[in-house]
């Protein structure tokens, strides 16, 4: 009678975090996941809420936490789940975000312009496949939905993954805005499984509205936060300046040998293995160097970043005034000695968007105790429906005071 | 009858946390201060404990939101305390950390050999003094201690100061180590004042005897845990050969100009603003390049840290055997064919030491109701006595396998 | 310089709790306030969630901490509230409560027709006043909103009053419906007042939001149990059938001189100091010795409630089927030999109801920055509107199976 | 594939406490275990901590919740435990406390003075096994001890079992005494067996000296709190005074049948029915009743006890000068025109000792790396130990001010 394999990692948000399979702990040992120690969660939402530092790293071993409770819950309730099945799904949940990039969503469109996370994410998995022998093909196939049992797919990506479980509870957590918090535990509890497709048990519509209250409320009182959200766009401004610059011969350089190589790259090739050399301290590194460079709207830009002295910023329900921007630009180009088209990455706008529930393209589904199935949209006396269906859009602009 | 100042920030540690008066919300925006976000408050314990990444800037300004409740508490007891005094503990307290450099304690000794980060912080407050045209007069007179009130300065440094009640509190709380947790909130209610001198009240003495008790359950679980302290060692070590190959004539850069030039200072001399621009971002900067450098030793002590594939550390309460040192490092430098002093990187020792309660360097006095005041460790059936204030020397053995 | 009046009591909610006021320690000092210890705060609610056995002293005591906090907070915004304003917002919250009776709500129609809760907490506010020679007058005139600053009375009594801020928070934490927390904190900093009015800044309307919809989970999850309401009705049931057999010439006696009284009274009279002696444990008693009692339907109903064999519950959108009802009963009225009349105690039916935000009648105002003051249910995008207006209306059944 | 037994109960200390075996679904209905819903767990200690009005039925609970994950920790570990002696143990540690009396402690000895609460929860437990079938037979021989396996009992009734894991980390939580909190899970994590005994693993023991700490805090600061302790003193006057008054000829009754017999009671018989109809409700309706008795011992006991003017206590390190004693109750019996005797009732003395950890009668084993054990009290620079082994002795006087 030996002693089982058996690792504890202390989570603020969950206690611990059990380790129960030897393959899970090489997966975490290997460098590949490893890097997701450098990328921080929530970009520069810390720069409004100073908790909000934690990692990539720790939000998958938490959503893999969520995913070992889901997989007991309906293992409890007489769904068939296999031992690999269950291996397969936690191992795709701990691997769902290894292919972010620097600063996570702020950079992914502007370093790497026609691969999205997940597609890198996909790429590291068959690269571990390889070195772990093929052991992580169920994970992969419930990864990619090819699986044949849906509902292991859907706890990884869908309406009530444990992917969005983890990261509301921990943003909310660690950003310190407690009404963020959401009822996972019980939301796990009343999950269930029919006719293959992952559904919710009655006594748990409460629950699920106040889920997508509490994403509602993250979202605008966090996520799209104008301060955060100004940081963000300044983090790609500054980017799409030095590339600029680099196109417009410049010698500038990074400090970083991979960031060097991205900022000059222009094709569609992923170039995996430089890429897993990326994380935020290459990009920050960057910016810190150049608060020295001589071109001024860079120099600005990086500083104003680095010390916090932010653009200001306005949201709104109506699109910005074309021609307040053009008059706010013509007058810092004015100040700053720059052109017109310098004074842009100061001044500038854009939309942003956020659904609290969109039943055409969401589907939360409550199983009713008769055996009925419906939307959570279309219970009676729902919270969740037509008027909130609708995409709220906001404008935004941010300026130089 | 006009809106005062009022400014609230999220912390997931104490709820709110309120800014008060315009010049605190200026010491805060400074630069010098915002650099505090970039250094991150417990170095590599997050190796072990995934989310011990807050920051300096955190625990500054969490220590200055204590500092704010204990002044209240002993105003309420009668205690004479200036709105000038107030204003003044609370920016000595939020900027008692300011000097500290790039990963806090781990580096201290290792980049500006002869200047502690107290003396640091006392230099950037008298820089800020400048800027604010003399408004910190006060706080620097309660840093210094040379202020009359000697309360004031002990709640900043002493025994039972905001500093450490705030990073006890703040990394057992991001560490996920509960145990830890300490009752801050009713120490300060128990705290008061007598012939001038920071005190507690009997009532309280069971809280400090867990705060003690959780520093020494934080000491030997988490700060001094084997694996932080390695990663600690490994940096250090890193640190050491880069500046040795630089003197052995080796043209060495770590991508960060700043660190280029204190990895070849050699004098006294501070160099304040070269140093307020290093932080983790270029040493973590550094090590990410040096992983492909040439040299052997620096390249391989990088990567194992990047990819925490660490060295294997050894507690124990004996001196470790010098014989099995040697026995170790020669094997090494034939395996790896480096010589002797260079397998001295990878195979090392030391000694850590940590004291429950000193009584003759602490002082905790306890207040009892008939006026009588002891120190803590001479009240009646105390747990703190004699045989703890003794301090309990570790020894450690780094190496590989 | 005297040490000030300051007395701490220890709270789960909110920490401690502050008094500091020798008049409030006073006021909870009486044995009209200590009485509210033998009262539960959610009656039968503990049957379905073991944790929620808190009392009424208990809920008194944190509405008045966030009275304290609350009027700390407007304070601070320049509102202007004077000492004897404070003290007696805080009294008037404290004594909120006073009148309620064993049970509150659930028997408030059964042992005293006529008289309300709130009025009984007048008369025994107005009883106190004597006791304390005049000191109750604010206090008095602010809990029947005849005091010419209107926001005082709002919060005790509102859509935003503490009272239901501590009871959600309180009741939630109690249950362990971790749902159904509420920002308090976060609310009670967006407060503040605009032409005499409470008013909620515009930076809390995710919060209100939250807030609103907490108090809905609350009502459906908890509150409206089909289990705990089951419950209640039963004690109703069981009060009603002692007093039937009362009037049909029976000598039952509860074991308690003031219940028996009461069991008996039948005019419009309130008997303060007869009524003071009642609480939980006096109907308690009565049940527990009503389970030997040789009336059937009394000792069954009893013995139900006490061994926790209650009757089955069902919930439902549409009203029961009287035929339902009827078979139902004549089944029962067989099987137990008993009469239809009796079997009614056994098997009844009724409706409850909720609104979520009725805006005829609540008026939560949020201010912009602007100036400009809008109801929550139209501010643009509110989750609360015209759909969440009309009250939900749920019908159960309760019956043997 | 059929719906396993699955039923979940709220629970503010853990979240959600899984019922998952259908027998203990019926342990739990039962009447024997449901009059645990009305003994509080800490008797008056409410009276100082209002939060702390939980019950035996909610500790119990409590302790079966911590009793499956101890046991699922052990399997994990590869200890053998069967689904039936798991089954038992649960069973056992959720009736371990049916025996207890109204007010748990504080009236053990008064009602019944020769039947300790552990012989009564054996008896039920025997009857319970009669009702369904001896199902029950493995849950008995563990609890009385008869098991070959040790560490199942020790489980129940050891140094570190699950009764007191719960009811220090319950009675903290409900009296927000946070410094109380133990690590439970943590502690749990690192319990093994060896030799068929429990043990608990070296990484264990920071967390099992906070665990012995906060025990001692809870004692001091709450279990023996002087007003606790005063209080259950005085109720343990009133059942005094009422047995003197039924033994010098009165006809006192105290409202319920049962209390009125065991009240007349004098053998050493345990009539298990009469006692099982006992409860907190019983003892507080006396109370209140006897507020208007004739005898002004009784009388005014009682309406200190309802109205919470109890009598002043100090707690003190040497015993109670017997002069003293003499003199106040000299002067009591003269100012209330009461025989010295009586005065005895208002002026008493009497002592409490707590001991920290008492090497020779508990064992708390630690289990090393290289398969030592030792007694936590014998490791190296342990806290707890000699001077720490001895009891520590307090004396009280509790008098009329």
């Amino acid at each position: 009678m030996g002693v089982l394999f058996n690792k504890i990692i202390n989570d603020p948000v969950y206690g611990f975090i059990t380790i129960d399979h030897p393959l899970i702990a090489d997966v975490i040992a290997d460098p590949y996941y490893q890097r997701l120690r450098r990328i921080q969660q929530m970009a520069f939402a810390s720069l409004v809420y100073p908790g909000a530092v934690h990692t990539r790293l720790h939000h998958s071993l938490g959503a893999y936490h969520l995913m070992c409770s889901a997989l007991q819950v309906l293992k409890g309730k007489g769904i068939e789940i296999t031992e690999e099945e269950a291996l397969g799904a936690k191992i795709a949940i701990l691997l769902h975000d290894v292919g972010h990039g620097p600063f996570s969503h702020a950079l992914e469109q502007e370093l790497l312009t026609s691969v999205s996370h997940e597609e890198i994410s996909m790429r590291i998995m068959q690269e571990l496949n390889k070195k772990f022998g093929g052991k992580l093909d169920i994970a992969i196939s419930i990864f990619n939905n090819s699986y044949q049992k849906l509902f292991l797919h859907q706890l990884i990506s869908g309406q009530l993954d444990v992917d969005r479980m983890d990261y509301l509870t921990r943003d909310s957590f660690f950003t310190g805005v407690a009404e963020g918090v959401i009822g996972y535990d019980r939301i796990l509890k009343m999950l269930t499984v029919k006719d293959g497709g992952l559904m919710v048990e009655e006594k748990g519509i409460y629950s699920i509205e106040k889920f997508l209250l509490s994403r509602r409320l993250m979202y605008w009182q966090v996520y799209l936060h104008k301060t955060v959200l100004c940081a963000e766009k300044m983090l790609i401004k500054i980017i799409q300046r030095a590339k600029e610059l680099i196109d417009q011969g410049s010698d500038l350089a990074s400090g970083s040998d991979p960031l060097d190589f991205f900022l000059r790259h222009k094709g569609k090739e992923l170039h995996l293995d430089r890429f897993c050399l990326l994380d935020d301290y290459d990009v920050m590194g960057a910016i810190k160097k150049w608060v020295f460079h001589s071109d001024p709207v860079l120099s600005r830009l990086c500083s104003m970043l680095i010390d916090r002295k932010l653009l200001k910023a306005t949201l709104q329900n109506i699109p910005v005034d074309p021609g307040l921007v053009e008059e706010k630009r013509a007058k810092l180009a004015k100040t700053l000695k720059i052109s017109k088209e310098e004074a842009a990455y100061f001044v500038f706008t854009g939309e942003t968007t956020n659904t609290t529930y969109d039943p055409t393209e969401e589907y939360i589904e409550i199983l009713f105790k008769d055996g009925v199935v419906k939307d959570i949209s279309r219970v009676d006396n729902a919270i969740i429906q037509q008027a909130l269906s609708s995409p709220v859009k906001k404008f935004y602009i941010c300026y130089i005071v």
